[in-house]
């Protein structure tokens, strides 16, 4: 089982290889390589597993015809560039997402493979107005050019896919969190932010109203997502090939409430609300819960409260005990 | 008023270039010149109206450069390779139907103007399975590389409209009927011939059975519908600039009632049922109606019935009179 990544050194790129390194199978076959591919160099852990790190630019046919030759059995592309810049740059964001992605399936229908590939779309595909509960066959409005670009390299996996070039599965993330490391200026930092930090002994900032809600699921739940869509039978997919992924959709109020069941009134002391009208515009537009019927059914599985996902930060990140 | 219009060769566009000759105006302002640019060269119908006609290809930037030079106010992008040619020939698809669609909308960027673009794309953006009614919200699916890179080019042109490139207005184009000219090959052909054919004293093939449903709109609507969106307020549409276009759902059963009722007895006599496995294997999964709430309240409209559809072909190409 030869195994290629594309943005390995992102953080959910990192954790897939740890997990895969720990695990050494993929469904159920040895791993024999993993080529870990980003555009920017990065440290890894020990591997008793042939790993190769690779740095380049998937819009490079050349870099991309290299990866091809690889022959992978399994692919998870996972590069891009993210929202925020993707939105200031619009250029960079069209080359990357777009065009990095079709860059990466040309190569491989030019090598003549067809492995399964892993994309990882966004729930930026979607637009509001919203209803309350999105069901799997709602409409792709994106409201961003990294939304549209996600969109459109859907459609391309599901068109590649249906003519046979390879076998592609798209997962649409919810919300990652608890987001490991430092504060960072995304406008969905908070709902990390307000966990992991208070969980740290430091303080963290609430800048939206408590009745927000929004859906999420944990590193850990991210990985098994990929790891599942790896191992999916396409035919029980069909040819509707993007899936929004389940997760858990809570008010910040309910994330405040698990915080104090998980860990005591202490964090929650930690926590300052200041209201910030440029967030709360921007989070206003994002959407909340979703149906998930097709994902649920086909074995994808997100934690099942909130609880379970600050556990799993704690377990992950902080050894497995609180450190206050 | 400067007007460039793609794929004007075709029939559609044809039709559309009559039209603005006849009219003299657009929006209501005085037409001082059309650009009339497809892939062959074509004959052209005489004009007061300063009109050119280019041959060349969208996906070369120094041809798209030159037509973003005109500097047009409203620009009909009508070019496509069509859905069967565009199944059979993978590259050359994506290399008209995207990268053509894309090169036009960036030397419209380079040229930093901001016309208002009319974009045709169709209802192959959705794939089976269908609801009976398919809603505005339904979500793109499509099952064919045709229906996948209108989906694309839909999605360009939201997110070049939302960052206020160019204004754009996508609509998606039920079934043309009835298409004057020849019979022929393409799948839907019969929808058309079971009435052009009889009105012209000349036998016809019904390969489906009579209770298949469909959605059709004329040419002079779909002239019609390209009009009206060209004058829309962008402002009123908002950013969900992809319409699906009114028509008149009926059934093959329907249409022949209309001709009887519109032709008599006779024509009906000329259409022989000859079952068609192949044809019905494909028909099966198409769409059959659309709810098309957002177009019908933005002022889009198709004929009111299927008799009015016969009397439109019978006006526009049989000279208003019935020959038998």
């Amino acid at each position: 089982m030869r195994i290629l990544i594309t943005g390995a050194a992102g953080m959910v790129g990192r954790k897939l290889i740890a997990r895969l390194i720990k695990d050494g199978t993929l469904n159920g076959k040895p791993i024999t390589s993993i080529d870990a591919v980003d555009v920017v160099a990065a440290e890894w852990p020990a591997s008793t597993i042939s790993f190769h790190a690779q740095v380049g630019d998937l819009a490079v046919p050349a870099f991309v015809d290299g990866l091809a030759g690889l022959k992978p059995d399994v692919v998870f592309h996972l590069a891009g560039i993210v929202s925020g810049e993707a939105e200031a740059n619009f250029d960079l964001g069209y080359r990357v997402n777009l065009d990095g992605t079709r860059m990466l399936f040309e190569a491989i229908r030019r090598a003549k493979l067809s492995p399964r590939i892993v994309f990882t779309s966004s729930i930026a595909v979607f637009g509001a107005p919203f209803p309350a509960v999105i069901p799997d066959d709602f409409h792709l409005t994106p409201l961003t050019s990294y939304g549209t670009q996600k969109m459109m390299s859907e459609a391309l996996l599901a068109d590649y896919t249906r003519k046979g070039i390879f076998d592609g599965i798209g997962i649409r993330l919810p919300t990652i969190c608890v987001r490991p490391g430092k504060p960072n200026k995304a406008a969905s930092g908070f709902f990390s932010n307000i966990i992991r930090e208070p969980l740290a002994g430091l303080e963290a900032v609430l800048p939206v109203p408590r009745d927000v809600v929004h859906t999420f699921a944990s590193p850990r739940a991210a990985v098994g997502f990929l790891l599942h869509a790896a191992g999916i039978d396409g035919a029980q997919v069909g040819p509707r090939r993007n899936l929004t992924m389940p997760g858990v959709g809570v008010s910040v109020q309910d994330q405040l409430d698990a915080l104090r069941r998980v860990a005591g009134d202490r964090p929650l002391s930690l926590i300052k609300e200041v209201p910030d009208e440029t967030i709360w515009s921007i989070v206003k537009g994002w959407p909340t819960r979703f149906e998930t019927r097709r994902s649920n059914a086909l074995g994808f599985e997100a934690e099942k409260n909130f609880d379970a996902i600050i556990r799993a930060h704690i377990e992950d990140e902080l050894g497995g005990k609180l450190q206050h």
